[in-house]
């Protein structure tokens, strides 16, 4: 095992932009480190992909992150949470590997009282049940009612996350979905692009229920494992570096990235990589 | 360069299931051929990703393609079809390769009675303004504006293809595009899967506008040049047989192709290709 050392940096993947949502709970929770995230944006999306297929393409996008002397992996991705950790896992046995799946059903039974847990995520997400079994295994006697909607995804890269459009969307997916679960309390957003939506999302499904999303747990979880391993960057360091990387098409990366991350991103800042 | 024979079949290949709309042209307009179908359903979508990649995927899907004896090979996808028909060209010399820009194109001008005519498609069919130039080139004089409508791929896919949603999306990209344009007169549908929504287009365009796609006048191209090469199937063959070969996800493939291609397709109808 090679050594980890504290300057090591956080590599954080995903199929494209939508990791960026965990990316910057990362860096609001932990601004001394060094990041590098890789947006596999030339296989994107893996949400709509066969489980070998996204498998594939994670433990590619892994082994690129670890050669650049990582000390955690964060899987940045829902969809690569849920069908690819135990791989990634069994292949980076270096570091620590973070999935999001995990921490978004450690929010959801934290928040809920009724047990009833509504969960929506894209296709390969919800087909692989990875949240209902980390929810039940929380929480055996929970209700989790499930549903894929791949169409916020389009939404939220387009910057349609307000006004009509958007608006029906919800209600397409929602109004089934807790009419057939009328005790659900918590509705977990499995997918990082929804957060973008959650205005939305919010007005859709009115005043009673809450939403939780995995960025802040998982980053939450980040430091614990960090500060287990005794490889935090010490207290009261500057702000650390941010690199970014993207196997296609840098630019769209910078544009559509930068509402996602909230903060300006120059398509000369993102480094095109091949996989 | 290898013998080339009636019977050999014709290769058509798309991102996914969008070039089915012109396979069941096709179908339709040469019932005696037979068929090679490739969906690169592991890469798609092609239409947001950078030209440098599509080309190198839609060289490996034709080179696939090539190595089961093909007479001709039919780029069933705007988005390669804009960026990487010349090189697929330069790659395939043996065979005629066909894509469905040029057809649209000949489809708008032979509609459009004011010259001025509107081009929704990918963003990557857009940005590279090939529709715009195959149109201008036909007919100098014309005033073409093109817009990016990607939302209208992930209704398709998702059936939803009428409705509310679909509505509002329709008006969201359409009413800004005619408004900019008064003039025109015809409306190119540059995405292979646009025609899969083209009640809600023509709805929210009304009715004085020709909505126009390049599946019909594509299988008019291959008929055409088929019979130039002397190599169309015997007239009073019985028909052709068909193979549809995806690269992930045979079941999504079949699921969603059979509403595309208007005829039921099992999965294990869906043979499995790595590229």
């Amino acid at each position: 095992m090679a050594a980890v050392a504290p300057e090591h940096a956080i590599g954080v993947f995903d199929s494209g932009v939508g990791g960026l949502t965990v990316l910057k709970a990362l860096l609001r929770e932990l601004p001394g480190e060094n990041f590098i995230y890789l947006g596999d944006t030339a296989r994107l999306p893996y949400g709509t992909k066969s489980p070998t297929t996204v498998v594939r393409y994670a433990l590619a996008a892994a082994e690129a992150l670890m050669a650049l002397r990582l000390k955690c992996l964060v899987i940045a991705c829902n969809t690569a949470s849920a069908v690819a950790l135990a791989q990634v896992r069994a292949r980076v046995v270096s570091v620590p590997v973070i999935g999001v799946i995990e921490p978004g059903a450690e929010a959801a039974c934290a928040s809920s009282s009724s047990g009833h847990i509504a969960v929506i995520g894209t296709e390969g997400t919800i087909r692989g049940g990875a949240y209902q079994e980390a929810i039940r295994r929380r929480r055996p006697q929970a209700q989790v009612a499930a549903a894929a909607a791949p169409l916020f995804v389009a939404l939220a890269e387009e910057d349609l996350c307000e006004g009509p459009i958007a608006a029906a969307v919800a209600h397409h997916y929602l109004d089934p979905l807790l009419a057939g679960a009328p005790r659900t309390d918590t509705l977990v957003l499995g997918c990082t692009h929804f957060p973008m939506l959650r205005r939305a999302i919010e007005q859709a499904v009115g005043p009673g229920l809450a939403i939780v999303d995995s960025a802040q747990t998982t980053a939450g979880a980040v430091r614990c494992t960090l500060a287990q391993a005794g490889i935090l960057a010490p207290a009261g360091m500057p702000h650390g570096r941010l690199r970014l990387l993207a196997t296609d098409a840098p630019q769209r990366f910078a544009q559509i990235g930068a509402r996602f991350l909230e903060r300006r991103i120059a398509a000369e800042d993102v480094e095109a990589i091949d996989l």
